[in-house]
């Protein structure tokens, strides 16, 4: 078998998010699996390095595949051509059999848009979260700064499955401001299932002035959903990229 | 009677251009003027800078219009919550009776967006025209120097309106290059049906090698549509602005 792994990018607005659902959902994996058996005449399972929700964007969502031959040289352009607008493959290249997308990701960028203005930019609303109104942001980097490291973030996610390790390392979170439109960066070994979602959430509440800065302590330390902050919606969100060694 | 500017933002894809047109055609003058009856509870026409095209798209439409009385300070909050979310009216003064956004303008600026790479970015997909391959920069730029200046474009015009004056002065092109994005930006004093995206249609042409820079020069002497290069797609064409004195 040859391992090949593949860079994409889709507005997942339509989609009900990453993974494979059943006969009838529309979701990313099974478009592009769907894609692929057409070209190569057999089936073929994907595998991303992780699952984006129904509604989450991606500039840089990395698969990997294994396939019984050698893919052509314009194997790229061909999918690209059978897939759907919203989904374009950016890069296919033959990797070690050893690589595995998931499993061998070392850290993973997310990037989250939230647009300020009283009325979202006509151009960039299916791709932002429409929170108006002044946000503190100096308030909400002091807040970033006790996210960093090493936690449990179980506070800061919706999985309740309980034998599962809620800890992560988020390596770096930056917020930059221009015009309205907040973008928050956050890179780290992984994220749990909503993760970002609530740390946004949470961070604009604190950028609001409804929670202090320091309160991202005791959130953490409560080991409780209920503590944090709301859940940002889907659409503002983007997996920018992920990293391998 | 009170007089009143206004700097509109429009998605134009869903809508049949920005003049009003019959019963059950979606425009944006015509949804717009319905907003402000609902608001004002009397008829209102708004006069917009020029027409835009079905499905071309605008940062910053001008338009005017009178009303008997005062708006309130909130007029432009309300009014935005009564539009739908692909118009957004980013900014209302009170201008002297003078003042018209059609007449009075002095230089208007399109920007027309073209992606070259093998397929379009699936977020700027409805923002773009899709012109797949290397373009020479230089030899548009080239193109773009001849076409500046006061002359006579009916070759870069549909209009076939024969006592119409079809002299126009173009005060700059500006043409900008990143990673399989390109940007033409044009500055006029005012531009003829269609003539922006004919324009853009035709540097596409010599920048992709199939004609030369120096035909403007034969395109603009022959004062023939056909003469000119095809029509770039509406949906890559934005109204930058509208300057006035």
């Amino acid at each position: 078998m040859r391992n090949y792994k593949m860079v994409l990018s889709y507005d997942g607005g339509r989609f009900k998010g990453w993974q494979k659902l059943g006969a009838g959902e529309l979701t990313i994996q099974g478009t592009v699996e769907q894609a692929i058996q057409g070209l190569l005449g057999c089936p073929v399972e994907i595998h991303g390095s992780g699952r984006t929700d129904a509604g989450v964007h991606a500039n840089g969502q990395v698969a990997s595949m294994k396939v019984p031959f050698l893919l052509k040289d314009n194997f790229r352009e061909e999918l690209n051509h059978k897939l759907p607008e919203d989904i374009c493959i950016l890069q296919i290249e033959k990797v070690a059999g050893s690589f595995h997308a998931r499993y061998s990701a070392v850290a993973k960028t997310y990037r989250y848009l939230v647009d300020t203005n009283e009325k979202p930019s006509v151009f960039m609303r299916k791709y932002v979260c429409h929170f108006p109104g002044e946000l503190g942001v100096s308030r909400m980097k002091k807040a970033a700064e006790y996210l960093k490291g090493t936690h449990d973030f179980s506070s800061f996610t919706d999985d309740k499955s309980e034998e599962k390790d809620t800890t992560r390392t988020i390596y770096d979170i930056q917020i930059h401001c221009n015009k309205g439109r907040i973008e928050f960066v956050y890179r780290g070994d992984g994220f749990l299932q909503h993760m970002v979602r609530i740390l946004t959430g949470t961070l604009l509440e604190i950028g609001s002035g409804n929670r202090c800065p320091d309160e991202i302590k005791s959130i953490l330390a409560a080991k409780e959903r209920a503590k944090a902050g709301f859940m940002a919606p889907a659409k503002g969100l983007f997996l920018e990229s992920v990293d391998y060694d």
